[in-house]
């Protein structure tokens, strides 16, 4: 009784998250740092009566702080229930049976699993031995996933880069920004210009704003787009609280920009020390390091680390599966990491 | 660039939630009363640092509750971003491009926009002209959506007759029983018993428990159509505020049930008001009355009450347009809305 596609899929894993009292967790790229503390007081503030009613299922005050942000009108921004749920929405609303969706590989695991879900093709970017990638010729596919800064590369192809590219492309391109406030630069303009017809520009609060708990992101797009994602979500898909807490997150950015100079300092120096200990690792752009042991022995080290209760991620496939992706904690947290190398 | 199907849709209309002091809002079934102190009290001890971590994905301790409370195991419950994701989930998981999806006609006025979301035919079972519906010879549907009690007519079908409709079912039929604890009886065990294949039981917090705001639904069935809802849902569907209280609330079952009584009662007194001044409604087993005025103009009444600030709800089509739909509040607020009338 349940869709042969269904079936036949297989779910995506999310990095685990286990309850191991002194664990060091460092495979799930969230933030070592709290939220804002105008996150802890409009929790404080917040009056459990309301949640009697139904939230605003537009959430227009929450987007209007974001058009603002961003310098584009309300009709430009779409809330979501975590950026997942606009990944989601987009592989269904931009999609024909017969499209294809595309997406650079190796990237986000999640997206393959989207596409089986609405049982259509793949077609990949395939990145190069650097971890770079070419624009092609042309790119077809109806929709593309297009992770800048990538996941678990680490590595951010430049705004005329990725300009190139949508201007190459007879689809949508969803750039996923979930990592932009840790890197050099970011392509939200490309998402605004008016001329944009194709482009949307992703963000969530679960990185920078340390609040992966909470389920919050957005997206920035031409109307027509945004209205079509609109059109198809659940009727109330951001809860009241998860709205009034983003919105305190967004209007407090010194917090998250302070937060995010800690991480890059961290980054830096346990960048800095591994190649110094004959790991070769790209530069990276995001709040992780994707780092190749001496030897290339990466699935040896990640049992080793766990004994250490150190936990990092590994992904066992062709182009990745020598190397582990370290989520930068706090300087502590480096150096027990370190210290669990020796 | 966006797909045809979705293109076309019309989208689902939530009820009205306008920001005008004073008004009284008896148009979204929500509840007058707060939820329980256990929420406020989950609420305050909620130590917002907690946030910068990923929840729970599968939601081990609220499912675990949820499992004890209706003697299933975990295995056997689904919890969600509200119902409406459930809803929406099920749609994608049961169904084919080929095959239907059947609902009452009238009932919920999201089935036909979820079914056209996924592009699949409908197909309807008619009320008859008392609001009951006869169980067909046969049903063929891939998936059904069974409200009971059924909005808007806030009527029940007996238990009895509700397995009947299952067992005649070739495919899944999910129950939908948002307003099941205003009523006198319900259907979980036909979602628990051990023979079960093909029936799914859906619940919300948003009625009963106060809980609109907070988005939380959950569904029991048999594991494989559960673990199928699994296989697709968003990573972190249900964030980690909406969890811990959604766990509180469901710890204090005399709060909810005490606020039911509560609105029963006013529900009985309003019921037997309007009948002496009238109007012809059917028994109601839900939170809210469906009222014909004398003459059946509905939508004079709908704005008359709205000139005097008082929200109801109404649904212009053939079957219910000489009905209005009032929302049970407070016996202040019954009061008032029969003020209005005279």
């Amino acid at each position: 009784m349940i869709a042969k596609h269904i079936q036949a899929l297989h779910a995506y894993t999310p990095g685990e998250q286990p309850q191991i009292p002194g664990l060091i967790k460092l495979n799930t790229n969230e933030n070592p740092y709290p939220p804002s503390p105008a996150v802890f007081e409009a929790l404080r503030a917040f009056d459990a009566t309301r949640l009697r009613l139904y939230p605003d299922p537009v959430c227009k005050a929450l987007r209007g702080h974001i058009a603002e942000m961003h310098g584009c009108a309300i009709e430009n921004v779409f809330a979501g229930n975590g950026s997942d749920e606009i990944l989601a929405l987009a592989s269904r609303a931009f999609v024909e049976p017969h499209e294809t969706i595309g997406f650079l590989d190796p990237s986000y695991s999640l997206y393959p699993v989207l596409a089986a879900i609405q049982n259509v093709r793949t077609r990949v970017v395939k990145l190069e031995d650097d971890f770079s990638w070419q624009v092609p010729a042309t790119c077809h596919d109806a929709f593309f996933y297009l992770t800048n800064p990538n996941a678990p590369t680490s590595l951010r192809a430049s705004r005329e880069h990725v300009a190139a590219f949508c201007e190459k492309s007879t689809g949508i391109v969803l750039i996923d920004e979930a990592y932009a406030d840790f890197a050099d630069d970011h392509c939200m303009p490309l998402a605004t210009a008016p001329e944009n017809k194709n482009t949307i520009v992703m963000r969530t609060l679960s990185k920078s704003f340390s609040l992966a708990g909470l389920r919050f992101g957005y997206c920035v797009g031409p109307e027509p787009l945004i209205h079509a994602l609109y059109k198809i979500k659940d009727s109330y898909n951001v809860d009241m609280l998860t709205a009034t807490l983003a919105l305190a997150a967004l209007q407090d950015l010194p917090h998250m920009r302070a937060n995010v100079a800690k991480i890059k300092a961290t980054r830096g120096r346990l960048a800095a020390t591994l190649r110094g200990r004959g790991f070769t690792l790209p530069d990276s752009q995001t709040n992780f390091l994707f780092a190749r042991p001496p030897g290339g022995d990466a699935k040896k080290l990640l049992q080793h680390l766990r004994d250490k209760k150190i936990l990092v991620r590994h992904f066992d496939l062709p182009a990745t599966r020598e190397h582990i992706r370290i989520t930068i904690g706090t300087d502590a947290e480096a150096d027990a990491l370190l210290a669990a190398l020796d």
